[in-house]
């Protein structure tokens, strides 16, 4: 089956994460963060809403969606925490739950996390466990938010050992994505949210891949006639795996395309200096590469998902760091199971699926000279 | 239609907590505690096992159960919390997220609370929370925890500001009530432990009520041949309102019976002096005046829960605090939305019905004098 040519032009979108009683919508539309308010309340039936943000975020945006809950007859309580992801951790969370209590915040209210994955994720899991669960919104002001993060329910904070480890499955009430915001990101970080965009067609959607091949320059320009359409399919992407399988027991492992080896670099680097849709990009080539060795897919699939990783202005290669250092990150893989990781493959562009695979199986003796 | 007479004697009994693809065993005996182990095995699936438990319980039963896992070939890591309600809060949840990395704990590990309700509700917590939720087991060895806080999915800690601010709902993977192990507990913490029991009879099931009129002595005294089916009814009265609302959006309110005015009496105590269960008897034997008082309930209802209280070892009158403790109390109610308070009434032994209600009607001007 064919899908449909993606239609250019529309400049308010909308789809809905079918997940029964917890089925939520995703709208998406440029220069809609002022119509945010009437939204929330339709979505959450709060009356009052915790604003969770960063400061720069807060600077930028605060006001109009605060003025737009405000009109919406939301009374709205601000919060700040400080950006990055050092402070997405419990103590933060406390903070934000005490100051939640001072507010009179009760278990009709509802949080709005304002920012990009970080404040998506710290505010989601306080709205997750605070009064057991209240509602939240979830406005992503970051690509990589906007196409991953903010679809699929995963909120947590890190503790000193990782990222992630404390955390919910807690699905937002609505997803609201005014892609207007990204004109403030850097190039730097456009490219790092592409690909998260690039994976979700390599895995699924051929026919998005070559979209992508077709646009990636205008994707980087952000002109709204490519990028709407380009938000909606990487959103509906997440949005069906999600919808088949919420708590990641099968098919939404096929999401962690390039990631393995991508967290291990992000894991030695510190977090800093590389940024997490970088490490993934390295990651997927690197496994295009593997899928091709171990003969789950065609000759040339590493080298097409390559070029077009380049010309989003994103890194192929890993770093060539010792073969113990993968060793090692991949010992300590979240999604490990016994001796085994499940590793996505590519079966072709458009295609994936997960093997259970030895550390030894991803990383070949000759390891790291990458595949030629 | 008349429940069908209880069985006497049989001495294991099991239920079923009807939650979809979250159901769940209660299996209840007397003196099951080393047969744990393959039974923990059947519902988790797991091979290596966290065993939550305080040091006193620890030293009574923590051996025969760590034996019981292990002869079932699980890997045990026994870890010991302080006991009382003090801990239970996000610093001792923590510790335990610390300890359970340390041991290799992943996602495919389960927790087993050995304990009360206090174990139950952090233990769970972390369990609800690690590496976004992995499989737990409750081995309630309090009356209160067999036959309330063990079932149903609340997991949660205390904050400064309040008890159980912080939570979730999780469901176990099984509930194994060893009856036996009631042996250790005090008379009065038996007693406490049958206030939850009474007001499940008293808010749903009449014939129960009548059954705990005819024996309530001779479970006080442990007698299995009564205790068990006890349990087994009560246990299946909160399985039935769990089931048919699983996050307290409405019918699961009845089962606050009693506890309104029984956790203002608990707050200005400090949780200290008073016992849960004391102050939940005290709130259902106020409650049932009210509704009287306000026309739900005939006349009778009242002296009649106050006798089967009294007969039980629990208090039936609340503390003559001032009129301006009890309003502060509820003004801070979690479960107040808005103005009004989800107040439960009794509409006659075995009936129930939740009414919005603002403080000063749930205390009348007279209050705290009690109506006679």
């Amino acid at each position: 089956m064919t899908p449909p040519k993606l239609e250019l032009g529309k400049r308010r979108r909308s789809l809905k994460v079918e997940l029964g009683e917890r089925a939520y919508p995703i709208r998406i539309g440029w220069d809609t963060l002022q119509d945010l308010g009437p939204a929330v309340v339709r979505a959450t039936r709060a009356t009052q809403v915790a604003l969770v943000t960063v400061p720069e975020v807060g600077r930028r945006y605060g006001g109009s969606v605060t003025r737009s809950l405000r009109a919406a007859g939301l009374e709205v309580h601000r919060f700040e925490v400080p950006d990055g992801d050092a402070t997405k951790n419990l103590k933060q969370a406390a903070k934000l739950y005490d100051a939640f209590l001072a507010k009179g915040m009760d278990r009709t209210s509802a949080v709005v996390a304002l920012g990009g994955g970080m404040v998506g994720d710290l505010a989601g899991f306080v709205a997750a466990t605070f009064l057991r669960g209240i509602a939240f919104v979830q406005v992503p002001t970051t690509l990589l938010a906007m196409v991953d993060a903010s679809v699929g329910g995963k909120v947590g904070v890190n503790l000193q050992q990782g990222k992630n480890l404390v955390g919910a499955f807690h699905q937002p009430k609505l997803v609201w994505i005014d892609a207007r915001v990204l004109e403030t990101m850097t190039r730097r970080g456009i490219s790092a949210g592409l690909a998260e965009v690039i994976k979700a067609a390599a895995i699924r959607d051929s026919t998005f891949f070559r979209q992508l091949e077709d646009s990636i320059e205008a994707l980087q320009a952000l002109d709204p006639a490519h990028l709407l359409p380009v938000l909606e399919r990487a959103c509906a992407i997440k949005a069906a795996v999600v919808a088949r399988d919420e708590r990641e027991s099968g098919l939404r492992k096929i999401l962690n395309f390039g990631h393995t080896l991508g967290h291990v670099v992000e894991q030695a680097s510190g977090y800093r200096g590389v940024l997490h849709g970088e490490a993934v990009a390295m990651g997927m080539v690197f496994a295009a590469g593997r899928s091709e060795d171990l003969d789950y897919a065609p000759p040339g699939t590493q080298a097409r998902l390559a070029a077009l990783v380049e010309r989003a202005g994103l890194p192929g290669a890993l770093p060539e760091l010792p073969r113990r250092v993968y060793l090692e990150g991949l010992r300590v893989d979240k999604k490990r199971v016994g001796d085994r990781i499940s590793f996505v493959v590519l079966k072709r562009i458009g295609r994936s699926a997960v093997v259970p695979l030895l550390p030894a199986e991803i990383l070949p003796a000759a390891f790291p000279r990458r595949r030629d």
